[in-house]
């Protein structure tokens, strides 16, 4: 199967947030923004593989920043690396000044889908090559990541996450 | 004030057809799609005069092809011109296949906003300068739209409306 | 076909303006009001077509006057004329003051709308006879904004456009 | 305080019924058919008293008929009876097919509100003078579904409910 | 069929007061809870008959309190007695206060709901076994709703109503 | 500051999956459950800490096992082990079969969150002391958690995550 690079499956998102999504606080709900992430990044992993895609797991998402009601966030998503019949997706979300025009970053997440067919069985994916310098750090750590999920739901001995264990050693 | 490009307010919404905006033939209903336009189009004002902006007139919209659930739909919304204190945007609307990746553009649209201070009141907003042939057609024929709005509005004699009147004689 | 008058196909749907549709300044979304008339429109095609309908173009709405949050807000949709399988709907949107009672026009828009089979193919509606004079100039100027929609699409000559191109001469 | 009709507080939201509204048999929800019909009482209520208003009890709904996705559904809302600070409103709910255009009953139900100052206390609101012979019966009803209320929530005795009393004797 | 408890069927249903159900005044619409109680009472009456259920009535709903912006709302909904194949479904719901954790009551309701089989057809249900005091106060006081219900209808007559007619008399 | 146990900060959401909830193969949407978890997850916080809470990170969810439109979901969320100013909460996911009434766990989630003060500052919330043998369980890999969140983060050397190093020695 013909590798592909992140940015063919680049996937922006760009849109205001309402009122009806955020908290008392007036900030974006975090579950809403989860949604938004799962919608963005299940189109780029059907971008990726031209299948059907359904959200296997989340893997780690870090709310460092509120977002305020009527704030531009920008989300963007792509595959950084694929196995066999999954692929990690990497996101961005960005917020955008409106007098200065600056964007700044407020979150990261990372989302993994699986390819299924009509029938709802996994399918093969495309490999990922990687081309700039974040997109290839992002590509090596997508192993580690797969190691530890693995380890943490017992599906892989730790002493087999040869990865992860360096990280330690 | 400093002109600035179409590209320059360039703002994409990629998201998918929910079941919650389709109508009885599981397409998307045309007043959500007006809707997500609404909102992509004001980003692009807002990212054009770095001002609030307000909703003045939906110049025109053709429904040509209805949109599936489940499908991707992409809007793509540029600043074409602007008049003083309003701007004219134009929005394309493009479906992909999820098989074969091929865009079709499903819909044009045109809105038209105004940027105002925080008391409400109209303020200038900077000129617009093409740079494509497509983007140097909208903004020639921005003129005409304005031109034809004012005298459909009763505040131009169709003998001043000298771009407009060129196109029947 | 046996004609019908505009007031057999009257739509009136008065709702309040929730929370979850207004933008950060408090007042209903340029969208979401795009949205509400959308069907109410679509209920006054069916009511004269008896046929499914979908929504073929937005041919004008000017946003003139700001909707504030807990308004109620009146949308009053009626066919104004057909032509062979379309129909154009008028929209007036009043909103009405809590102490006084008194209603005060808040927008008006035109929407058309194609009636079609269960396959989708466009079928015959029948025509409409206007009663009140703002009936009947509707009617009248319905003829002027369809040959302006056929010019401004590329399917009439200017030339051919007479009652459109009376208006410039 | 000047008497007011039941046709003065007359409320009509006609709308469809959306995708997002409907069970999974694609009936509309009761709940969402309870907080149409809210909205619709509670316009009603504030026409007939030019007040704030707030809902103080359903006093009963029945669910004759399911209402299936994609029909137009007509809510008719008008304030019957009053009693010094609050409005019973009586709602009939409409539905008709497409083809042959008829209108069939399919719900109704009792609201009441209550009228309210700027700080949440209640005001007193005008009295009814009904028109109709079905106003007129609703009316009368109102006194005991009134007495009833009080009754059961234990603020009336039920040898001083003398309208209710008569029912039963 | 073997008789169940209440607590068989009980259904908890704690959830925040979200921006999108709130009125002008910040307080959770009438119309949203009487949905969400909806949804509640099915879910109750579901596991009490293992069958699918549509709602029937709602007796009456008294909105005692309002319930602000944010609260944290408890609905619990439990059947309290059934007549061959209809559930009467009892609703609390309470409202905690975030610093002293302390619970307060903030309304009831009473909804009824009909098991039915696939083609829609009313089936039989398994009878209540109250066990509680309050249980036994519910269960006993269902069949006076049950008849008023019927006298109201117009099903029954007064004079048959032996239950109601004994507090009158 | 008093210890509280994990079932002090039960809290309990049953709610039906509503059609406007799913995707084209009629299931919950990811995003969705991720909206619904967050906002239980976010009450059993804030019963813990009897304060603001915000949420501050998704340590991992895997989405195990479709869940059906129409399905009756259960979600759990305890209080699992507290750190300081933020707390980690276990969210444990249930479906029910209707005909059966078994109960089968679908999904497993971790969320932290941070308690604030009306300012957003960080503040002390009280610590948590588990009972059962699950809780225990849970209370121990919490550490393992955060010392794995601190050094994915680049916060911890590896060599100071002395929990997770003896995982994999």
């Amino acid at each position: 199967m013909q590798a592909k690079t992140p940015s063919e499956s680049l996937t922006i998102l760009t849109d205001l947030v309402l009122p009806s999504e955020t908290n008392p606080l007036n900030n974006l709900f975090g579950g809403e923004l989860l949604a938004r992430m799962d919608r963005a990044a299940s189109i780029a992993a059907r971008r990726h593989s031209r299948r059907i895609v359904v959200t296997a797991s989340v893997n780690h998402v870090a709310f460092n920043r509120s977002i305020a009601l009527g704030s531009v966030v920008t989300i963007e998503a792509k595959v950084s690396r694929s196995f066999n019949t999954s692929m990690e997706i990497f996101i961005d979300v960005w917020i955008e000044d409106r007098e200065s025009g600056v964007r700044a970053k407020a979150n990261e997440a990372i989302y993994s889908f699986v390819a299924v067919d009509e029938q709802g069985r996994p399918v093969s994916v495309p490999p990922v090559t990687p081309e700039t310098d974040l997109e290839k750090e992002r590509f090596d750590a997508a192993l580690r990541r797969k190691q530890l999920s693995l380890v943490l739901a017992g599906k892989m001995k730790p002493s087999e996450a040869t990865e992860l264990k360096a990280l330690f050693l």
